[in-house]
């Protein structure tokens, strides 16, 4: 990016944290306490990785005073203003959450790193590795996080594997990040050779490698990653991220995080069939797959919150 | 939006400000000195309308961090940092100035809004006139802003107007809001009858009345707004807008506004004719709009910058 | 905009959508037979107002086609497609959605484009009175639809109003709309006068003014617009518009509407606490707002649904 | 993403796109005869990657027809929509070219994938490795493209390695990617054992084994995306892919792309700085870096595009 300095890859020393924690300054904006007491703490995530908040704007009041359009407020209870988020919440009003801004400074292999990125509407910062080395540093799952593949779900993951086979595993994914990782130091060095380009070296190592970004997203968006990563159908290596950024957010935000969990992450969407089905059931009818007009997935998904 | 709080469209009472900026509060956060003391305090644009700061993420040293993608830093001197700045502008490199974010309380006529809200990577809370009452307040240029069609460009202005002229436009901007308001209050009045509903009755009122809105936007897309409406092809009434905004980043991200003062707002778009004109008279050769290549608009635009 | 070409609000007179259509071109591309009927003629909405479908892009198959990111196929039966499509939209995948895209051609009043435009995922020109002249179309509502304020919801319409009052309403409108335009048209000449700038002198006008644009989203972020503008909380005069294009969907991407229709316009958002009474109240126990745990609001929400 | 169908990662048979290309179908909408003989043809870009037009909306007079937002024309001659294509371009009127939209399917290795998809405003479908099998295929470079790390710019390449040292390399690189994804083969087989999850098995692939995906995007971010890719600066393996899409944009919307190479790709961005340099020399003036007010990296920047 620029020839003047060389971002690294490692973590701000602890003391260095400290220095920044002992000096707190003065602020006129809406401060968050639960939030400040976060920032700039490195949470582990799996093995080599961390979520860190850089910064944030706004906090529960916020939201409301951007609902009410009026800034000075402070007049209302408590109680008015958690009730005004539920409703906002319930009632898909996206704006308001979208004023208040987190900025994250996250650690995590490259693999989770693309799954992460599809959601467009924040802001990202990558370390590049067109211009840095990465280090030495590889995603290596717990044996009991060695699933097998699903065998009844293409996208899934079964129980952990064992014996010789999650063994073997784990030489494997061992020992070739060891070896790619060797030899993209080998291919770098302009010891005694002219040295193959950074930007060329980095297509040998595999996706376990961990990467760093600063990503800043709205609340209103964050939201919409927790519900989908955060979700029991998320791959456990991105889920993990999205319940560590949870514990963050209710903090945070407190009001909107118990709407949020509420109304998205504990909630479901129910389709016309399924409000008819409900009805009928309520009204004493027995209904079955066959009867419902659902097709047998739908069904399947329907029976696994109402029952049968 | 809700039944439980009707919002207004009237200032924040200044002693509530006071109260305000009387209690700072300690935060670990990125804080800028320059924006701290804007902060709530609303600058008067127009007759009627008003910027104000309600939060703001990041500073200059924010910038450079996520271009650095590592957080502690502060070992760098200002002038490096600026250096590196500039370097981002200079190269089009848009990610680290998206790490900061201002969020403005902006009272702003509705013909305004309008164009402002063509900027559509912001996010936006408007007063609501389906569920509240917009106050009276219009904007009514001042007889030096009463300008003329321009005779030279379709889009533009010329002279003030003068005289009777003027003053009949006066009295029918005045006339016509007052009477329009007077009857948008009467339709909507429940007193004796039924009352139109609101959301309908403002269908009567003109263009020039005042609406607010919070707005948030990152520092990159600021800087875009700004390139746009700061310029002297921009409406004067969105312009004296922006203007005001210029002020206010150039206190919150001094290195920033002087690297977008330089490359953006000062500096131009040559395309590769004009390179191409440059070079030969750089060379000594006599260059006419016949021997341009160009057209005769685009050769206008050029020897506006370059004289002929 | 620019000099040379001044853009009018007239329609396309007849003849010309006649020979349009009159002139099929061969192309490889994706077709919709039953959106190429709709193609170019303009749907009649409120009083001046249309929708009209400029262009295309995609259809059902293309949406099957991004899913399974492989473009050939043809190989699976209908019902199989329809049946994917189904499993995308009860599982919240935008991404295959968003590889169709339509552009309209929109007639709409001031105060629905204020509405409208709030969604910001779609590209937009209109009609700049900047630059030209706006015509003098008005929107006056029809007598059933001269809705009184709600006496229970803030933001809602009760009955329509009768008598004197209606016809008072009518009146202001129709004569503040001639007046406001007639003052327009007055200030704006430069016969025997200056003429103010166009830019200034639309501020005088009212927001049941026409514009026009057009519009172009894909059909993910189109769908989103539907499920609120369609719904029966949206103002009328913006429904109308929605449930013109929702025709038009109906016959551009039979399976997804369909499954839009089931999943998102007649489905619900039900709440942690919403699945916990419905399982309660299916188990056989009476369930009252005070036992369930939701506010009043919330209750009367829940109540519409699925009775008490 | 579902249960019911796997897809796959080769290319569709010849066959299958000869059938495609015998049968045009009739359309009302705008017809690009130079894209429609594009329409799904493979044109490869690297060692086994290539890019293919799936789908376009709209051409150079669509541009003209949002631009002065009435749709029919057609009277206007050629010469005149080109001149208002330049105008558009040369004032950073963005919306027009949005109205125009591609849909591209490409195959692409991954570390490309993850510079591209850092443009987000477009819309991706990409082949999930969670739920279907990559295929055995890895971008080597040709010998002439195994460059060395630019010994002047930290993020440049330079001459291609030699010798030894490129055979070391190319053997390092064609080794680890056929042993990597041996082992990923053998770890997901469940030819007598569990088989580990595909989700967590892509882990152990390198960033140069390939993927796909379809990716949609409007014309004025599609521009934006040239003008930074098929930059000189650019990454090589990611400019040949820009500079295939240069080709067919060429031929898509000849009149938008000429303004596009004109202004974007052969123009260049002048600082308040640059412009009162070249005014001094015009003027007689003999300047060097030090009396320019420039630093040195900003002076050989401008002294490469107009000499000392």
């Amino acid at each position: 990016m620029n020839a003047e300095a060389t971002p690294t890859l490692q973590e701000t020393p602890e003391d260095q944290i400290k220095a920044l924690r002992a000096n707190p300054q003065p602020t006129l904006r809406a401060v968050s306490p639960g939030m400040e007491q976060h920032l700039y703490t490195p949470y582990k995530v799996l093995d080599h990785g961390f979520v860190r908040v850089v910064d944030y704007m706004g906090d529960d009041a916020a939201i409301v005073q951007a609902a009410r359009v009026s800034y000075g407020a402070g007049t209302k209870a408590a109680r008015d203003d958690s009730g005004l988020i539920r409703y906002l919440m319930r009632h898909w009003h996206s704006t308001p959450f979208e004023m208040c801004e987190i900025k994250l400074h996250v650690k995590l292999p490259v693999f989770v790193a693309r799954q992460w990125i599809r959601h467009r509407t924040a802001n990202v910062n990558e370390y590049s590795a067109r211009y840095s080395i990465l280090d030495r540093e590889f995603y290596i799952p717990a044996a009991e996080d060695l699933a097998a593949q699903s065998v009844v779900n293409n996208q899934g993951r079964g129980e952990a594997l064992t014996g010789e086979e999650a063994a073997r595993v784990l030489r494997y994914l061992q020992d070739d990040a060891a070896r790619s990782y060797d030899h993209y130091e080998e291919m770098i060095s302009q010891d005694g050779q002219q040295g193959l380009a950074r930007e060329l070296a980095r297509m040998n190592l595999p996706a376990n490698i961990y990467t760093q970004w600063y990503w800043k997203v709205d609340l209103h968006n964050l939201f919409h990653f927790l519900r989908l990563r955060a979700d029991a159908h998320a791959q456990y290596e991105i889920r993990v991220y999205a319940e560590q950024m949870c514990k963050l957010v209710a903090d945070w935000v407190p009001a909107a995080y118990g709407a949020f969990e509420d109304y998205r992450m504990g909630g479901v969407n129910l389709s016309a069939k399924g409000i008819e089905v409900i009805k009928r059931r309520l009204s004493g009818e027995e209904v079955t797959q066959e009867t419902s007009g659902m097709s047998k997935g739908e069904w399947r998904e329907f029976a696994a919150v109402f029952a049968g």
